[in-house]
């Protein structure tokens, strides 16, 4: 069954090591089926080289296991938890990739101190509270502290990106870690700032409603 | 039309993610045709996966769309004011690499500690003021800042590159990514220095005038 | 003899620059074969492009060797020394990774500060004191340091890791750099925090005794 | 003249950037034929990838070129100085490599605090003094200065590395950049200390006189 959104699931959590954003097994995405409800979700434990989109695992919303010769990946319970608040949320993507981790180690945010983070976060990335991994505690973190952004970061754990598709979740997921490097390494040169609220506002409006989606026959005055 | 530079400048965009300039749709590369005084940039929101010589937009220095099926990148604007200013200028490179946009996060330029910095930029990479994205005013700045460097920051933003050929613009976007690197490190070994004035000048005059233009026939001795 | 053996002991040595662990010839891993006690390991000296099967050199305990045109790697005494005095461990990698190896070469542990180091380590990662290279003392640093830990730091030095199988040294082989990395940066960023204990517990034994196990069966609810 | 040399020279600049050593056309790799006393080098402001073992220059020692359509790498004068001096060096190689070259940026030796700095270096990689680039400066500063080390930074340029052979010459431009990445993430953890000398003399006469020249049936404990 949905074998269509297996092979984007499957492909979705490949670009996670190709992306640079995960070691070894870890990491995951998830992503909803509109008709059924259900969630196709990467399996437990299985190395990224060997994964297959029959290996993807569907469970409902209660997690319970639809389909899947393989367990899903421990952390479907936290994934659960965000699907069955926020219907706007279509898929899920959880990393450790390495700065973004790092700034979750001692629990800061990710300031907004450039035109990209702006753009795609529309503000600092924010800093959930530690919570206990398998249980409905990281889904209530992630849901009380993500706002608008579409990434938040998770105290002494990582990171978890939303989106409305899994094209939107991954690039969440890839942005946040090249902003976190390029932070980091700011944060070793000088004092880093936040940009004004208005800037803000300004580039998180012009890049969440206009970039690339401009029609061709309108020119360049109107991006 | 101008198919030729078409495919030259969606190879050179190409050219970013392979160096490792740019994260998912991020980034972008221009060139001017000379004949016409028309621009090729790279179209807004594709991933370079995806990137084909088709999908590249030509428009005129006023703004206005001449070909493309796909809307200009949202930093035209700030390409085509360059244009207008510097007719030396047939290629603008933008980024977000990493190592160079920590320091103008910072809104610091990048000093002239290194003899290839020297070779290639001619002095320290300058720092533009924060200018707003959209309209003239990161023309503006970089325009006002750029000097005779290749390569100009642009305060919690990124980077600019420019040369008389895309090749020229491109490696400046390598180089100034390199030397950024290296020299944020060396700020965490120790204190970095600058070269003395003649030293700079004597490195960039042997390396713009000189460098890789050897006639086989003089020998090293002229080198 | 034992050619099954040598071809996993191959390909779980050319793991180690696929995952960037290596450089040059530099790095090792061998395993044990349960029936005869007999150990494979890497040729010394020899670049991974040009590594295959046949060249692995087979060795018993007291470090005689049974097979091979190559001389064992010079880390081999180290080896048979953790193989002689632990039965449970079948495979054993050794690298300069260069994140752990900073850790190693200032002889601190890597404080487990996140879930990812509570799950595979199930706490810091040890730091041995410095020992010799050739004889003995490696082995006894490694054995009265390394604990429950599937990776140990040595001072000076670098990193050994073990386990029972060859997967799962390499995987702690993977996991140490990747934590060291996160705790690297994180440590710039902020001052780093251990977990609880009763967290860490918690943490290592759901990915120990479950992760990846769960039989589909079962559902999420149990994982 | 000198296939076979020409192609293993530009097999070994090759390598240069498959190792991450260089960025666009910087870096140089040269090697002496022994029987003609000529010296085959990279061309000047070459691109990597686009580079054949028919572009090599073949220069003899006063600097004359003896074969070539394109002019010999800008630092052939550098080169040749050191070939003149040292009858047992037959291959050169330079590079800008990011973390060594951050030590030459603040002037700093990499200090001998691993047993892998200790095989390979013998003791620290030391700094030699700036010096101009195109005549002899170079040269002398390196042979001042580079003791029996096969690696020597240059202050605010780079890193040269010589051995007898191409590959000896190769390893140790990487083995140079690996350890001061490593180091200089060290310095960032804590204090990093050398070893003593009796353990760097121990290290680097293992490393140098027996490491992957063991026959096989002198077995392990000779080693």
């Amino acid at each position: 069954m949905l074998e269509a959104l297996k092979e984007e699931v499957c492909e979705g959590n490949l670009a996670l090591p190709r992306n640079g954003l995960v070691a070894w097994t870890g990491g995951n995405l998830s992503a909803r089926d509109k008709e059924t409800g259900y969630i196709v979700i990467k399996p437990s434990g299985r190395l990224y080289e060997d994964m297959k989109p029959e290996d993807m695992v569907v469970v409902d919303l209660s997690g319970k296991i639809i389909e899947g010769d393989l367990g899903p990946s421990s952390d479907t319970a936290s994934h659960l938890e965000v699907y069955k608040a926020r219907e706007d949320i279509n898929s899920i993507v959880h990393t450790h990739s390495r700065y973004a981790t790092a700034f979750a180690a001692v629990g800061k945010e990710i300031p907004c101190c450039l035109t990209a983070i702006a753009d795609e976060f529309g503000g600092p990335v924010p800093c959930a509270p530690y919570a206990s991994i398998g249980g409905k505690e990281i889904g209530e973190a992630i849901l009380s502290t993500i706002g608008h952004s579409p990434a938040v970061l998770l105290k002494q754990h990582g990171v978890f990106t939303i989106g409305p598709t899994i094209n939107k979740a991954l690039q969440a997921a890839v942005m946040v870690e090249d902003i976190a490097h390029t932070v980091a390494v700011a944060m070793s040169l000088g004092e880093v700032i936040s940009l004004p609220e208005d800037e803000i506002a300004a580039n998180y409006d012009r890049y969440t409603n206009r970039y690339g989606t401009v029609n061709a026959s309108q020119g360049v005055s109107n991006v």
